[in-house]
């Protein structure tokens, strides 16, 4: 059997529809965000990054870089072991202290990445606790999914952001049977933000248990850095609080909040938090400083606030339709895989503008986007370039204008 | 409902059988290796490690080391994106190159752990292979069983490292739909090696994929550290070589190598590969770096295999029973979870030797045990030291001397 002629087929298939992946070769540049060189065919070239999730440039923040050398230096490059195994250092245990305090929880535990938290939660939640049911909001991201669909639970997925949907499927459930509403804050790809507090109250008024995935609010919403759900007073309220350290925090990792009963029970059970090398403590050490600066520093929230206000309105003020959210999200719908992909290269190659064009599966097919996140080191100068690409191309390809995607 | 009733209960439970887990408190002293920290209550005191799996300390190697710091200095401290969307680097790349040419792959693909790796790989490999079959060794990594499951693909299992029984399962299944047969080089528990070769003559026979975790072997094994299937000439015959760089590598990522295509494809559909951040980097510089080194350096694959000789006959003149193996891999068998913690917990209090308990899950009820893993950095004297404590225990505890386990 020719395994190559099987999988090279398939990667045809997604080539044929215009949904094969060409990553962009990037150098970061410390210091210099959103600035980076972009290498095609071993040359490089400068590009202004503006689809990054480093959203406030918390990767080159000094103090982050000094706290990540420092404990290099300290502790050297990896764990060397698995959690139970060697693997426990005192920086991850003050990383868990610092995100307990960031959500106001008792405890936290920390994992490989956001991915491996929420899939790692969801599908031990759902495997051992008896006749468990976990109601999805069916926008949630891919690892909840994942997580969900592994632990073999009773999955009931409610319209998004739909809380009188999500009521009727509760009622529906068994009062004794364990249920667990599953949601993000921020969703990453339209950027807009759930009914928190409804959603809340209606798990409360059916007992049921409430996840909440704030991996795109973390660092950016909350005076403190600690989400929406700190924003809005409702952290105390929600029963798991899940967050990455590789987005606004700048480094990598996943974590979640809870009682101390929850993440115990998630460490001691949850095959995808036993069974892997624990992360450097020296991104243990970064991340918690990143975290710690945020949780006293507004001046990049503030600043990303601006940019994203500025960008908006400089979209609109061109007639570039882009989907009105609550957030720091600004995806510009195209909706065909072929016709984003040729304005994101052009983007790139004419104008040194680096915006990924976002298909599927990241997206529903139909529904390709370019996706800005203006960052507080996005420059008003920076703003200004995009806008004049933007109309450029607006104008050129003669996208409609009038139609508002949102 | 009280969710923290339902965890504590479960909780409880494994404290009753003596499989609750206690994490034992480190700060990794760069430099020090195998002494560091040990924290409790607040104090803190040296102790020697003898359960890390950064193998060869290369962890704490002043090139890896300095080219981490080098890196975090030049491009932060996190990747600021998924590798589809302004995540992937120059030194992701670089890293792919030579952990392809590593193995003597056309290409390689590098996921945040080895656990992501083994668990997307093999859930992509079954699930969007029309009727396949995963044969999967009885001994395998949770990682590996989790993927499989999570693919639904109909999985057979065959008996630990037994090629007869291979032989009769392949046999049973139609010759046109594919076959995938899953294992590992070196098992991390009993420090046993695969048969590779007639795994891998018996797959060719029956024209099965071939899939080998070489996660406990690379860095370690072969002239260039490329793991078992290099040291035995095996490693173009094997289809799909997956490894760490957590492990000998001693920072943390995972990956996989083979062709073109099939690295293509899990980039393409690996749920775990696409929707996560990517790793650091620093962390691909760091792990290149050693992964360089331990291609031309001898020096500390024939310092680990030294140590681990005058371990094992140290433990042989004293009549303390350890399964006896062709790895670097020292376990000494108890059988007892309580017993197996009491030891540890004596060894590390009175001794300063760190070797936590393995229990179930990660080793079967009934096969508790401590397991040593001797690297270069382990002197002589630390050697003659461990002997001394464990030949004081085994007096103490009338632990049988004679029976011996393997
Ligand atoms: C909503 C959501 N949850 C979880 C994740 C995974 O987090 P991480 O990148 O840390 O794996 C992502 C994106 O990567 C995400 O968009
Ligand atoms: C055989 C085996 N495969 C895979 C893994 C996972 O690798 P990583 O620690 O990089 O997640 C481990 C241990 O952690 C292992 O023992």
């Amino acid at each position: 059997m020719n395994f190559d002629t099987l999988f090279q087929n398939q990667i045809d298939d997604l080539k044929k529809e215009g949904n094969y992946r060409y990553f962009a070769e990037l150098e970061r540049k410390c210091g210099k965000f959103p600035r980076a060189a972009n290498h095609v065919d071993g040359e490089k070239r400068e590009v202004t990054v503006w689809c990054s999730n480093d959203y406030l440039g918390m990767g080159q923040h000094p103090k982050v870089v000094d706290a990540m050398c420092e404990a290099v230096r300290r502790t050297g490059a990896g764990a060397g072991g698995t959690r139970n195994i060697s693997g426990t250092n005192h920086d991850h245990l003050l990383l868990e202290k610092e995100l307990a305090d960031l959500h106001g929880k008792e405890a936290a535990l920390i994992f490989t990445s956001g991915y491996v938290s929420n899939w790692s939660s969801l599908s031990t939640l759902g495997s051992r606790l008896e006749n468990c049911v976990i109601l999805s909001d069916a926008g949630n991201h891919a690892s909840m999914i994942e997580g969900i669909r592994h632990s073999k639970a009773r999955k009931v997925i409610w319209k998004h952001n739909d809380v009188a949907d999500l009521e009727e499927k509760l009622r529906a459930i068994p009062a004794n049977f364990p249920k667990i509403v599953a949601f993000e804050s921020v969703y990453s790809m339209d950027g807009d933000i759930a009914p928190i507090k409804a959603i809340v109250e209606m798990a409360e008024k059916y007992g049921a248990m409430t996840y909440i995935d704030e991996v795109h609010a973390v660092g950016m919403y909350g005076a403190r850095g600690g989400g929406v759900s700190e924003e809005l007073g409702l952290a105390h309220r929600i029963t798991l609080i899940e967050g990455t350290l590789g987005k606004a925090f700048g480094c990598v990792g996943g974590y979640i909040t809870g009682s101390v009963a929850l993440c115990d029970f998630i460490r001691s059970f949850a095959s995808g938090f036993i069974f892997t090398t624990a992360l450097p403590p020296a991104v243990a050490a970064a991340a918690r400083t990143s975290i710690a600066h945020l949780k006293v520093s507004s001046v990049e929230r503030e600043g990303q606030r601006r940019q994203v206000a500025r960008l908006r309105a400089a979209l609109d003020h061109q007639g570039i339709p882009h989907m009105s959210n609550d957030s720091h999200i600004v995806p510009v719908m195209i909706g065909d895989p072929v016709k984003t992909k040729m304005l994101a290269d052009h983007l790139m190659d004419v104008w040194g503008i680096y915006v990924q064009p976002i298909n599927y599966p990241t997206v529903p097919k139909g529904t390709e986007r370019l996706r800005f996140t203006p960052s507080p080191l996005h420059t008003d100068a920076d703003i200004d370039y995009l806008i004049s690409a933007l109309t450029f191309l607006w104008k050129q390809c003669a996208i409609s204008h009038s139609v508002n995607v949102a």
